[in-house]
């Protein structure tokens, strides 16, 4: 880098650690910001800045939102009774292009995974209990169909059954070792359909 | 993006106007951005605003720069007598890479193309010729080998020719470790043209 004066290089070095840039696109990316108008780069960087400053867990099921509670969790359009236990926001964004589901949904922020020391505790597990402590008809483990996923939806549900509460995994028409974001929503469709009390 | 709050969605939208940054990645580095900690995202933000505003041509051959006179015009170890015309910073960048060449540039930030109404005026030939009253020996034109390119470089290798000023044009052919069977024909033929003897 050291080809480029010090604040080209600087933000090809800030581009290219974001994911799926690599130096050639932090390149082709840098000068179309050096290209622009002044008032876009600024507003591509106060939507980055804004984004990150603003946007929270929401308070009721942790998905990413800029409001105290989600739009979904607030809309009284949705069943509270049945909760969506997915891994983080992206996954309740592909439930929702399915536009299918009228229940409410639980945002993890991630996996139980023993191999990176990630335990039950670093997952909102507490909180999902917390919720189940209302009136809740049904758990659907939506968890992606990885080991980790698996494995979190496994102990999720052999502590939700003492409860009493019907607890459902979507079904298998996910592939194996798919991700739930890049799924078409058909196949989502047919899992939701298909899920089976576990 | 509707089933984003407004600050995620914004985000996502601002990053897929990016080159090379599709929907699916747009939300992939939009998440990757929220998860950060909050100083890596003002000084990646930082860096966009403040490359946009501080980063201007160098006065003399026109490259992207932070300063007034970039640092490969002010070195005094670099020949001020052989000028290489390139299209934009990141050609000049590809050659400083090589390391070989020790003449200065001169960035035309374009090529003429009269399909987008760009005509000479538009791209810094006045100002190329303005340093050609200077005392400079020759002239090595090295815009891209596409059609814009080439008729960029013989329109201005006719005007510089009656100044008795060397004029160059890199060579075009075969790339080092190509195959044959994987370049296209018009480069075959340049290459044959091009052939010189052994």
């Amino acid at each position: 880098m050291e080809y480029y004066s010090k604040q080209i290089s600087d933000l090809i070095g800030e581009l290219s650690s974001l994911p799926g840039v690599g130096s050639k696109s932090a390149q082709r990316i840098a000068f179309h910001i050096l290209n622009m108008p002044k008032d876009r780069a600024n507003s591509l960087a106060n939507a980055i800045s804004s984004a990150r400053e603003n946007v929270k867990l929401c308070k009721t099921c942790f998905t990413l939102t800029d409001q105290e509670v989600c739009p979904i969790c607030s809309s009284n359009k949705r069943n509270k009774k049945v909760i969506m236990v997915v891994e983080d926001t992206r996954d309740l964004v592909a439930y929702e292009k399915v536009g299918k589901y009228d229940g409410v949904y639980h945002v993890l922020n991630g996996t139980m995974n023993p191999m990176q020391g990630i335990g039950p505790n670093d997952i909102r597990l507490k909180e999902l209990f917390e919720r189940l402590e209302g009136d809740v008809d049904e758990v659907i483990i939506a968890t992606n169909s990885t080991t980790e996923g698996e494995a979190t939806a496994m102990y999720i549900s052999k502590l939700i059954k003492p409860t009493g509460i019907k607890v459902s995994r979507i079904a298998s028409g996910v592939p194996v070792g798919g991700d739930l974001e890049c799924i078409d929503e058909v196949t989502l469709l047919r899992a939701l359909e298909g899920r089976k009390e576990l």
